[in-house]
């Protein structure tokens, strides 16, 4: 068991932290630009964030600093630095494994888009002649051509528990460098990037706060 | 725009950071356990999480401490305890709202009892003969009625993005204390303990990551 098993406390922490806290601004930065906003201070934005002014002032400091002293920050400068900063202009491009519920929830409703990164095919064992949101649905047993093909840099896993583990291994064999994980199955230590999406965790967390009653809103 | 909005960061970060870590500690400790493990020191409560024993006696310390000096955790009473913190026993009960494809995923694959929640009853516009994963549905117009008489303390929320805010005060007003919310829709503000399910940060996460190439296995 090594200290890798839970990567998002390790040694890197506080980067991480911020790495965090990043889609949080975007998402707050993009909303104020919406609504026609130009400029935001950084106590605005600590107002809206619920952070304190220095804090928001160290966060934008780790990737040098985007505002003027006594000026602000461009909502439209900050948006577009911090979607570089999180790579979503790289344009990255997936395949989808699993095309059961979740993965038919995810192809339809979820905007990849926005987070960087397009879905090029999804694949199930089952064959399907229709595609989903837009998305051609293979069998699985075209899998390594696609990949050999288009040699996608990422991967969503949406497939049962039990045949997690044997996929990221043949994904990590064909090319593919990182994986959206919702198995809650364990694929550290493969030399894979892997975002877990932990429901569970989330949950348990609400249970948490509701036995403690305490109403954020 | 208050500094509600984005309460994971609030004043009460710190606890809610140790409150967060508390599901990843759960987990791995019933690992521990399906493996037959029956004591396990702070030392390697660390290694397996990543973290300094200090800490992790520190965050168990936040709720009286379980160990003895120099004789480690007993894995059943830290699982035992963890779990009473968390909540989990309290056998909270809940509705789930929309019934499309993540709903479904929900209903079928996920273990709610795990994380303390049992669902009660699903509910959608669309009338719906067959039960999804043991869970009756039911068509929105006896919403009303079930919440009166069954009085569930928690809600799902995984129907369209721009039906969030009306369902959320009417289970609200109905009684309901708690929304485990999948819409992106801010429900901040209601008097509800909210727990947002932000899946494009995870995305986005995931692709910074892919951009700096830090593989963390």
């Amino acid at each position: 068991m090594s200290a890798r098993r839970f990567p998002e406390m390790d040694r890197r922490e506080i980067s991480q932290a911020v790495i965090r806290r990043l889609p949080r601004y975007l998402r707050y930065v993009n909303m104020l630009l919406a609504g026609g906003v130009e400029r935001v201070s950084s106590g605005g934005l600590a107002e809206g964030l619920g952070l304190t002014a220095s804090q928001i002032r160290q966060d934008l400091n780790c990737f040098g600093g985007f505002g003027q002293q006594g000026y602000g920050y461009s909502t439209e400068k900050l948006s577009a630095s911090i979607s570089a900063i999180l790579g979503i202009e790289l344009g990255y491009r997936a395949v989808l494994i699993g095309v059961g519920n979740l993965g038919r929830a995810l192809l339809g409703k979820f905007s990849f888009g926005r987070s960087g990164l397009t879905i090029i095919g999804a694949f199930d064992i089952v064959p399907e002649l229709s595609d989903v949101g837009g998305v051609r649905v293979y069998t699985l047993d075209k899998l390594s051509a696609f990949l050999t093909e288009h040699a996608p840099e990422a991967a969503v896993l949406t497939l049962p528990a039990d045949k997690a583990l044997d996929m990221a291994v043949r994904l990590r064999d064909g090319g593919v460098r990182a994986i959206w994980n919702f198995t809650s199955t364990d694929l550290q230590g493969l030399g894979l990037v892997v975002e877990d999406v932990l429901l569970s965790d989330s949950l348990m967390t609400l249970c948490y706060r509701l036995s403690q009653r305490q109403p954020h809103g």
